[in-house]
C-alpha cells in the first residue's frame, strides 16, 4: 500500500493539471507539454499502412498477444537495435507501454520499500514517480553539460546512496536537462560502475533527435558494449519516432531480467495493445520510421535554434543553459535566490507558459530552474513565447 | 522486490506457453484460450470508424492523453454504464489497460505483502497473479451455481481471511467457472458484508455475453444499488466487446479511489493507447457495439450448446457442470481423485487441450476439473474436440 499523500508527486499531479489547464486556453504560448505537436504525427504513413493490411494481419491486432510483444514486432525492433550496434542476439526484448512501464517494471522487480536508487538531478518525472511508488529512497546526483557529475556519484555512492539497488539515466538529450552525455563521461561512468552490484537503467527515448548528423556518435548507447561491464537495462520508446498514444516502448535486457519483468508484466495488463503494436511493427518494417525522423530532427533543430536565437536576444545575463544538440528541451537555470514559480506565475499572467524546475528535482525542492520544451510549440509562437518569459524574469529579478 | 519464483503464476505461466505452443498445431483442437475467435471481431466496423476519423481526431489518438482516460471516451463510456443503472454521477471512471490493470492499481493502493485477500476458488488467473505480484496471502473460497458460498465465506472472514483487504468476485459469467450468480446470493452478499472494511472488486468483463435476453436481469451488477453498502471497484473490460488487443478497461469507483488510481496509473504508463481509445469511443458513440455485441451472443449461444449437447452425448456421469447461461467457458468437475493432468496428457495425445482446473486454484492445488472455453472454437470442432476428451477421460477412469 502506497501513501501516495506523501509522494511528491501528487503536487506535481496537480501542478502540472493547473498548467494544462491553463495551456488550453487560446491566448496562451506553451512551452509546458513534453510532447510532439500533433502536426508533426505521422498520419499519412499510419493511414497507408492501416488500408494496406491483410484482414488477419488486423485481426491478429484485435486479439490478445504474447506478454513479451507481437511477435513481428519484437522481429523488426530487433534489426532496428541491431542496427545500433545493441547486443539483441545476448539480450532479450519485452514490449512495454512507453519506456514509463518498462522503467516502472524494473523497480517493481528490485525495489522494497526504503531500498535506494540514484537519479540524474533534475530527472524524468515519470522515473521518480515510478521509483517513489515502490516507496524507493531516492538521491539525485547533479548534471553538468557533459553528464552525471562524476564526484558527486561517487560521493553519494559512498554515502547517503550507499547500496543503491538501480542508478536511472536518461543519457541523451535528457529530459528536462537537454544535455548529452559525452564519450568521455560515459566511459568514466561504465568504469566507476564496473564491479558495484547497482542496476543501469539507461532510458533512451530522444536519442534518435540529432540536430545534426556529425553528433549521431554522440547517441551510441553504453548498452552496445559487448560484453557490458555493467548490467544495464536499456529502455526506448516509439512516443517520440511514432507517437505517444501508441503506448508502446520496449526493456534490452539478459534474458534473467526479462524472464522476470515478463511475469511482472503479465500481472499488469497481460499484454500492450497489440493493434498498435501491428501498426509500428509495420512503420519499422516498411522503411517509414527512418524517413519520418528525418523530417523531425529538421523541424526540431528550427525550433530550437528560433528558440536559442531568442533566448540570447532577450534574456538577461542572469539565466544560463547549454544549447541542446538534439531532443525537446532547453533547460534554464537562474541565480540560486530565483523561485521559477514566482517567474510562472509573473509569466502566465503575461501569456506564456512553462514547467518549473522543482518537478524534476526528486526532492521537489530545486527550483531556480525553467524547462521550456520547443518541441510542441508553433514556429511563429516561439519567439513571442521567449519575450514573456524573459521580460517576466526581469520583472522578478 | 517480489521473489516470482515462488508465485504459483510462474508455474502456470510456463504451463500455459506449453499449451500455447501445442495449440498452433494445426491437428489440434483447442479449448484452451479464453478469448474471442479472430474471425468475430469487428473488422469492418473499425474500418468504417477509421477511415470516417478527422485528421485532427486522428492526430489526438497519436498523442498522449490525461491519466484517466481520453475525453470523450469517458464520456460515452459514462453514458454506456449510465444505461446500466451504474452510479456515474457520483463514481469517477480511470480507464485502464483491461479490466486487469484496474485490478493491479487497487492491489497497489491496498495490498502490503502479506495483507489477506479473499477470491472466489477458482478464480480469474490475472486477478490472483496480480494480488500474488503485490505478495497477498489469498485465500480462495468455493463456488456453488449461484456464487460464492455464503457459509465459506462467512468462516473465511471468521478464521484464515480475517482482516482481509480486498473481496475479489467476478459475478457475471465467471471465468473459469461459467456460473452467473443469483440475484439472492448477491442481496445475502452485500447483507453480510455491510459495515465490514473490505473492499469489493466487482468485476465483470463477460456480463454482456447473455445467451437469452431474459438472463440480462440476472447481470445487473451489485455496484448499481444506491447508495452501496459496501464500497464496490467495479471493473469492466472491451475485451470481450471489442477486442482484447486494444488493451482498454475501466474502474468505475468512489472519487477518492479513482484519485489514488490515477496517481498509480500515472506511474505505471501514464496513460492507456489514445490511438485505440479514439477507435473505443467511436464504437461506442457511433452505436456499433450493440449489434456487435448482439451477434456475439447468438453466436456464443450456438457454440455453447453444440458443446453442451456434446458433452450430454459423450461424457461419462461422474463429469459434472452447470450449463452456462452467457460467457465463454463450461467448467467440468470431475471425481476428487483425478488428477486433471493426466487427462490433459492423453487428450492432448489424442488431439485435443483445455485448461487444467488448478491454473485457478489460488493455491495451485485443486485440480479435478476442466475449463473447456467455446468462445475461441469454430462450431465444425467443438464435437470432435470433446469426444476426444470424453474418450480420455473415459480411459483414465
Amino acid at each position: 500500500m502506497v501513501d501516495f499523500s506523501k509522494c511528491v508527486s501528487e503536487m506535481r499531479t496537480s501542478e502540472i493539471r493547473d498548467l494544462m489547464s491553463v495551456a488550453i486556453r487560446p491566448d496562451i504560448i506553451t512551452f509546458a507539454g513534453g510532447m510532439p505537436n500533433n502536426d508533426l504525427f505521422p498520419v499519412k504513413e499510419i493511414d497507408e499502412i492501416y488500408n494496406g493490411l491483410d484482414d488477419s494481419v488486423k485481426k491478429e491486432g484485435f486479439q490478445y498477444g504474447p506478454t513479451p510483444g507481437y511477435p513481428p514486432l519484437i522481429e523488426s525492433l530487433r534489426e532496428y537495435l541491431r542496427s545500433k550496434n545493441l547486443p539483441v542476439d545476448t539480450n532479450d526484448i519485452l514490449i512495454t507501454a512507453g519506456s514509463l512501464q518498462a522503467i516502472n517494471i524494473i523497480a517493481k522487480l528490485f525495489i522494497n520499500p526504503g531500498d535506494k536508487v540514484i537519479t540524474e538531478n533534475p530527472c524524468f518525472i515519470g522515473g521518480t514517480s515510478a521509483f517513489k511508488s515502490y516507496q524507493a529512497d531516492i538521491t539525485g546526483v547533479p548534471l553538468d553539460a557533459d553528464g552525471i557529475i562524476m564526484e558527486e556519484l561517487k560521493r553519494a555512492m559512498e554515502n547517503e546512496a550507499k547500496g543503491a539497488k538501480i542508478l536511472y539515466l536518461s543519457p541523451y538529450f535528457h529530459n528536462p536537462a537537454g544535455i548529452i552525455y559525452s564519450r568521455q563521461r560515459k566511459e568514466q561512468l561504465l568504469a566507476y560502475l564496473k564491479g558495484k552490484e547497482i542496476i543501469l537503467i539507461e532510458d533512451d527515448p530522444y536519442g534518435e533527435l540529432y540536430f545534426n548528423p556529425e553528433d549521431e556518435a554522440l547517441t551510441v548507447p553504453m548498452k552496445t558494449i559487448q560484453p557490458e561491464p555493467v548490467p544495464i537495462c536499456y529502455t526506448g520508446s516509439f512516443s517520440k519516432i511514432l507517437g505517444p498514444g501508441m503506448r508502446l516502448g520496449w526493456l534490452l535486457a539478459s534474458p534473467e531480467i526479462i524472464n522476470k519483468a515478463q511475469l511482472a508484466k503479465q500481472s499488469m495488463d497481460a499484454c500492450s495493445s497489440t493493434f498498435t503494436q501491428v501498426l509500428a511493427d509495420q512503420f519499422l518494417r516498411q522503411g517509414k520510421m527512418k524517413p519520418y525522423v528525418e523530417r523531425l530532427r529538421k523541424i526540431y533543430a528550427r525550433r530550437m535554434k528560433i528558440m536559442n536565437d531568442s533566448l540570447l536576444k532577450n534574456m538577461p545575463p542572469e539565466a544560463k543553459w547549454v544549447v541542446p544538440k538534439g531532443g525537446f528541451y532547453i533547460w534554464i537555470t537562474l541565480p540560486e535566490n530565483i523561485d521559477a514559480k514566482e517567474i510562472l506565475k509573473e509569466s502566465m499572467a503575461r501569456g506564456a507558459i512553462f514547467v518549473i524546475g522543482k518537478t524534476f528535482d526528486p526532492l521537489g525542492k530545486k527550483n531556480n530552474t525553467l524547462r521550456l520544451a520547443f518541441s510542441h510549440t508553433p514556429e511563429n509562437e516561439i519567439e513571442r513565447g521567449v519575450k514573456i518569459i524573459a521580460e517576466a524574469l526581469k520583472a522578478r529579478l
